[in-house]
């Protein structure tokens, strides 16, 4: 086309381009949160970069190494406020002030209660012209994770579930290989690889056998072999210590907790923690809930507070992803739905005991359906759980009508 | 834009519009087949027209009438062939070859073996240039069920479902008001409206007592009122006569048709067959298969070759629908997903009796997937029906891996 002029580099197109180059952070910042920076002068970008690992440079550090000499009188687009305080790295909010940079526009604030605000302060007291909150929702959908952590203590929690579309995950007698295609496969490993920890119950470890690892060869990005090398936190819960010793979970790369419940705690147990620690296992006991269960809001706290996990992924039967739904815990669901039939004997997607009634029922916001490959990913969260599910009357209804 | 020239009428362009024409009788033609016809001369269109409802004129003679004089020499686009035989109305291809039209571009040929090439053959006797078969597929989207009946003495069979995205479609109860939404229901009123015969089975009517009509109110269409005057054969799989005498669905306008099996044929079956017609039935007594139950190929071959049923929906329960798929009766299915789960004990989409392995399993095609209001329509149809489903070793499998 004739006479066509480029797209400007306005605030916001800086900003956007910052949260794309944040984005390639995704799978391999864990646990510092994802971070994007641009440098502009006179409309022209003259330095850009990502947060890739924790322990390297932070994205400003980047952006300014290749900007050099012409930072100064420069803007910075950072989609995080910059740090302010000297962690494995130096402060980057110094770094911009040292370069003369002149005007900082940052998409969100740091989340850290402790920390939030500091690196604005220390920019403006130095003369900087600072705006916060430019594409603010999307600066904080790269880090919801690091954002919940930080600010109350908890991680951002989602299940993988694959099942068929008459919603059953495995036959009656457990089997299950494979009800999903190689494409929704794949795409499984491209979440564990983007989460902190795998979360599963011991029942699944017995019934499937399963590694839950990230693995370079099926994850078909560009930089597989450097994701892989960082694998998540695999987590079993297994109030009773039924995890078998043989169990090939614990011959992954990478840490295996295997979390017990106080109520099982007797002397047999000392003694099957012990084995299961020399096969390689860490074992941590915490509080129990009703029936001697793992106390599940406890351990996602223990999870963000003691083991800096911003995302975990549950992947788990019916019983232990439906009592993560039910004690309201899970943020997002994605349900992978194969285009096959199993009928009525084989096994269902959610336990959710005492859902009786119509009018208790669970709703969800799809969020988004996409094909993968032969099978349909749907994301949603729940957007209501019946806080007291009881039985009354049972009267028919007519969806037939 | 400058110098925009006119889409030509090309032949294609002519049976594309002839095709859009015949669908505005979707609703109406039955029994009778959609046809569209476009009367095309010198690159114009100078008539065109559809069939509305059985008994009144076809395609060819609306667009005739709309071109008067000028039907001289042009060109007829029709999606069917034209009839040749006296039926309610005149045959189309003498009021073609008496208008003087030069040439007919059939979609395709009347399916009907009796009368299958007659009417081209009546036209090229008469020296009117003959082509068959442009835009076919499309043309025989229109008719799959009548092409069906007329071809194989059977119907197509649609399965209309609604359920949670954990594939429930009520609670234990039988309570299943509403699963799904206000726009869900309107889209299946107009199911209701494109179909023949709508079959449930008595389990069904005792429990929701539906109504199982079109409704004006609820069609969201612009001829409702039209529609609705047609309401499609209302079926009653029920071997044992168990449909209460008070049922809702007996007092409909239109008939309700209920289906007994000779195996329940005894002394209290007169009886009860005597008190159902009372009350507005009518009742038939057809050959029982397994378990005394209905034969269901029997039952729809009966529809089609008895009652003229070329669409033949089935919204009915797990047991009845899961019958009809494992006796590869089904054609398409319709999944109406709502974003609600509700849990383990909530009742199933698909009883597969025998279904114990993977390997077994019902493998869909999924056709489409678009949002219909808050709720997902899925259409797929079965690829493979396990014709031996046995029960053999049940390793454990790995789909957590």
């Amino acid at each position: 086309m004739r006479g066509r002029r480029k797209t400007p580099w306005t605030p916001a197109r800086c900003m956007a381009h910052a949260i794309s180059l944040a984005r390639r952070g995704r799978y391999t910042t864990d646990p510092n949160p994802r971070v994007g920076c641009v440098l502009e002068k006179a409309g022209r970008i003259i330095g850009e970069g990502w947060h890739y690992r924790a322990g390297e440079p932070h994205a400003e550090i980047h952006a300014l190494q290749a900007a050099g000499g012409k930072a100064h009188g420069a803007t910075a687009y950072v989609t995080l406020e910059p740090c302010s305080h000297h962690g494995r790295t130096p402060p980057c909010a110094e770094a911009l002030i040292q370069a003369g940079v002149s005007r900082v526009v940052v998409g969100m604030q740091d989340p850290n209660p402790l920390v939030a605000g500091n690196g604005i302060k220390r920019l403006r007291e130095a003369g900087v012209d600072v705006e916060v909150g430019l594409l603010e929702a999307d600066a904080e959908a790269l880090n919801l994770g690091f954002i919940r952590r930080m600010s109350e203590g908890r991680p951002r929690v989602c299940a993988k579930l694959a099942a068929s579309l008459d919603g059953r995950t495995a036959m009656w007698s457990g089997e299950s290989q494979w009800i999903t295609g190689a494409s929704a496969r794949a795409d499984v490993q491209r979440l564990r690889a983007a989460s902190s920890a795998i979360v599963t119950g011991v029942e699944t470890v017995i019934h499937d056998d399963c590694a839950l690892t990230v693995r370079a060869d099926q994850l078909t990005l560009p930089d597989a072999d450097e994701i892989a090398q960082r694998q998540p936190l695999r987590v079993i819960v297994d109030s009773g210590l039924r995890t078998p010793i043989g169990a090939r979970i614990l011959k992954q790369p990478g840490t295996t907790l295997i979390v017990a419940s106080q109520d099982h705690a007797h002397l047999d147990m000392a003694a099957r923690q012990q084995a299961l620690e020399e096969a390689g296992a860490e074992v941590i006991v915490l509080p129990a809930q009703a029936q001697g269960r793992v106390e599940l809001k406890g351990l996602f706290e223990y999870l963000a507070q003691q083991r800096d996990c911003n995302e975990v992924l549950v992947e788990a039967g019916a019983t232990l992803v439906g009592a993560c739904l039910q004690a309201g815990l899970l943020d997002d669901i994605y349900l992978y739905l194969a285009p096959v039939l199993l009928g009525q004997s084989a096994r269902a997607l959610f336990n959710l005991p005492g859902l009786e009634r119509m009018a208790d029922k669970v709703h969800l916001k799809i969020h988004d359906i996409r094909a993968v490959g032969e099978d349909w990913r749907i994301q949603a969260s729940p957007v209501s759980v019946a806080p007291d599910m009881t039985i009354e009357d049972k009267g028919y209804g007519t969806e037939h009508n």
